[in-house]
């Protein structure tokens, strides 16, 4: 939070004293934490999966005060909404009029997307000194896709170099964006919102009023947040042709290459030549897989086509190890290489192929969690959209507001559109939506333990 | 075909003779095929599903033969359609005036519902001599749910206790109709619509203009067909214990039970008493859950959250061995006990309880199948709406169409909503809906089947 404080320093802003204010709440209530020594250290997946959630939980309730002491978004639910939307790099917003915020604050709202992307425990296990075992519970909690690589023997090691890949990726996009005309804070947010894969906008109209070459330079930097982290620290390492090898980053990569293809094809007549249809498709095609959320038109608009192929890649979602949400593109092939297992076993009963993935084959317990994992999404996504159908708005509505919170994007379709925003919900929707986002962001399981009685009860 | 002749010669209709140009085409075709002596009488699943997918493709075709030459549906593609979705018991029409459809005709349309909810083949089984072997991996294509069990040693007799009960069921229903002063055509086309769970109406307004005690007893009966047919064996056989402890046909009634209520509380504004609301959420709510399809009033035009709950219901579906369509309430119920189990083995890790169904623990391989079926049916689902969406309709009506068609329902919201149907798609859209009423009756993978390379390859 100093660094916000800074921004409004700079701008001479008195919202910045919110975050003064902010910050003396964080260290009282830490120093009254740290008192309490635990009575047991015992440290397995249970309670990495339960500090994490609780940590997430915390921390959005603390990056809400700036929001609310500021007065620039007084109300409680909706400042709380808001910071979820934050650090879960969801982008989905509450306010109708964001140029209207200070600077500090617009500043406050990017940067805890970039916080969030990357994970806030991955941050602090590069830092604090702790438990090896504590460590990789606590990763495996908050990394997102179906199985976490440590990429070097120590998780310290590992969380270092993630932080340092995203560090630098984010400083040379921040640089393009400068290089290529855009203002210095724009600049900033801009990346730290394509960094997380966020998608909170500085504009009322997100990025439609950035010219086409900063458009297209946001476009590559979102794909490439979109990528397995993995593949940079090959690149990293020369290991040219393991990375080349991920057929994670491959079919990722030909998604976005169809879908934008279609997109072109299918929106060319609304546009004045082919070259702007393209760069739209790729911009939005681009914006939804990686879960980012920015828009440079409003796609709503667009033909329905379009429209279903956005919300299908709202599903998809970026590479795991990557800071997009989602599904992740690995979960599903692993899902359609179940199906086509199964269909060629019906013509070979006695066959014992196994599921690979790069080359190697899948773990049985790695199948069986995305399966679970598939079904937990598919109930709390019914069970949301059923909730949220008591405000009565449109199925489509309902349907791209869950899609859009579950997955992390930001904008949906209909009244949620992209020069929409979720205000019109009621504060029991607004709920029901904080937790959609902060499930989709832990991937379920660290925030459904939570509502189980087994986790509470002593063993 | 002989039974619309019957009723071609009551009513004294010219389209009776292009039953009997049907029956000449038909007798022909079979008498070229027996012809032609299989090389190689092999028979295990895969060809079980191919039979059974096969089967249900040329019946469809010979099934929409009478419509064509009648000249009452004069268009190739849409004819299919309708054939399909009778033999289906999906109930989406093309029609939209089903009223100037001869006599034969919609008593045609309403019988196909009634072979296709038991399934032609498990007919066939009864009827012809037949392997054992065959005879099961055929039952096992045909016959909804994540397993099958003969309820006695003998397929062929399973098959011939499955018709009576079927049989003796209808016949009930039908003498109630009539009791309650429905006409005797109508309650013919009714009953084997409800039966089935089909839904194809015979008025325009389908069930709107009947009494409201006829309501109630078709209500009534189509929860009835909706319910494990092995349930009315075991009560057949006096096991009132066994009957009563099914857990999916617990569920399947609590779900009932809850849908209507809620239903009830969020609709009762819309009607002059609080019986009316009940009467008809009732209705809609055991229409949908069964995928029947029948309606009582346009529910297009209820609040958002109970037409939500519609289309969540659409998906439920039935119990399975059932005439229903949908997921199936067991394998629902499968599918929350694997991630109940998960939440509990965070806590206790090293704990290797076994999921139970009915007190008996659950094979891994139902586990497996069934989270293959979801993920299959996702795809399809997915794939479904994208394409449709070429038709530029709303999403709403793209995503209910293809929810009603592949869970076998009938009507869906907006576009296709009660009042409405399906004559506004294009005919490549009619084809993808098509496939997706065979693919929900067959339950995907005997139809998946055709379409993978490795089936057609020689061993």
């Amino acid at each position: 939070m100093l660094l916000p404080c800074l921004v409004a320093v700079i701008y001479r802003e008195a919202s910045g004293l919110s975050f003064v204010i902010a910050i003396l709440l964080c260290m009282a209530f830490g120093f009254l934490l740290s008192h309490k020594k635990p009575a047991s250290t015992v440290f397995y997946l249970k309670e990495g999966f339960i500090s994490v959630s609780l940590s997430w939980i915390l921390l959005s309730v603390f990056g809400a005060l700036p929001f609310v002491i500021s007065g620039e978004i007084p109300n409680v639910i909706e400042a709380l909404f808001e910071s979820v939307s934050g650090f879960t790099t969801t982008g989905s917003s509450i306010l109708t009029d964001v140029e209207a915020l200070s600077h500090c604050i617009l500043f406050w709202r990017s940067f805890t997307h970039w916080i969030g992307g990357m994970g806030v425990l991955v941050f602090i296990l590069a830092v604090l000194p702790m438990a090896g075992g504590q460590r990789m519970y606590l990763m495996r909690a908050e990394s997102p896709g179906p199985s976490v690589e440590k990429l070097v023997p120590r998780v310290r090691d590992t969380a270092m170099i993630l932080y340092g890949i995203y560090t630098l990726l984010t400083v040379i996009q921040i640089i393009l964006l400068l290089i290529g005309g855009m203002p210095l804070f724009d600049a900033f947010c801009i990346s730290f919102g394509a960094a997380g894969t966020g998608g909170f906008g500085i504009k009322n109209d997100s990025m439609a009023g950035y010219a086409p070459h900063l458009q297209v330079i946001v476009t590559v930097f979102m794909i490439v947040f979109g990528v397995n982290f993995n593949i940079y620290f090959l690149l990293l390492r020369r290991k040219f042709r393991s990375a080349f090898r991920s057929e994670e980053v491959r079919a990722y990569l030909a998604i976005i290459a169809a879908s934008i293809l279609i997109m072109t094809w299918n929106i060319h007549d609304s546009f004045s030549t082919l070259w702007e249809a393209l760069r739209h498709a790729a911009f939005q095609v681009g914006s939804i897989i990686t879960t980012t959320g920015y828009a440079t038109t409003d796609f709503n608009l667009w033909p329905q086509l379009s429209k279903t192929l956005l919300i299908l890649l709202m599903f998809v979602g970026a590479c795991a190890g990557s800071t997009g949400g989602g599904i992740k593109v690995s979960r599903l092939l692993i899902m359609l290489k179940t199906v086509k297992k199964e269909l060629f076993s019906f013509s070979h009963p006695r066959s014992i192929k196994k599921i690979k993935m790069d080359g190697r084959p899948v773990a049985h317990e790695t199948v069986r969690s995305i399966n679970i994992f598939l079904i937990a999404y598919m109930v709390i996504m019914a069970f949301s959209i059923l909730l949220i159908g008591l405000d009565n708005y449109s199925f489509t509505t309902n349907f791209s507001a869950v899609a859009a919170t579950l997955n992390n994007i930001g904008p949906g379709l209909d009244l949620v559109g992209p020069v929409e925003n979720f205000q019109l919900f009621s504060p029991f929707s607004k709920c029901i939506l904080i937790f959609d986002m902060l499930a989709g962001r832990l991937e379920l399981f660290p925030l459904l333990i939570l509502f189980t009685p087994a986790t509470w009860k002593r063993n």
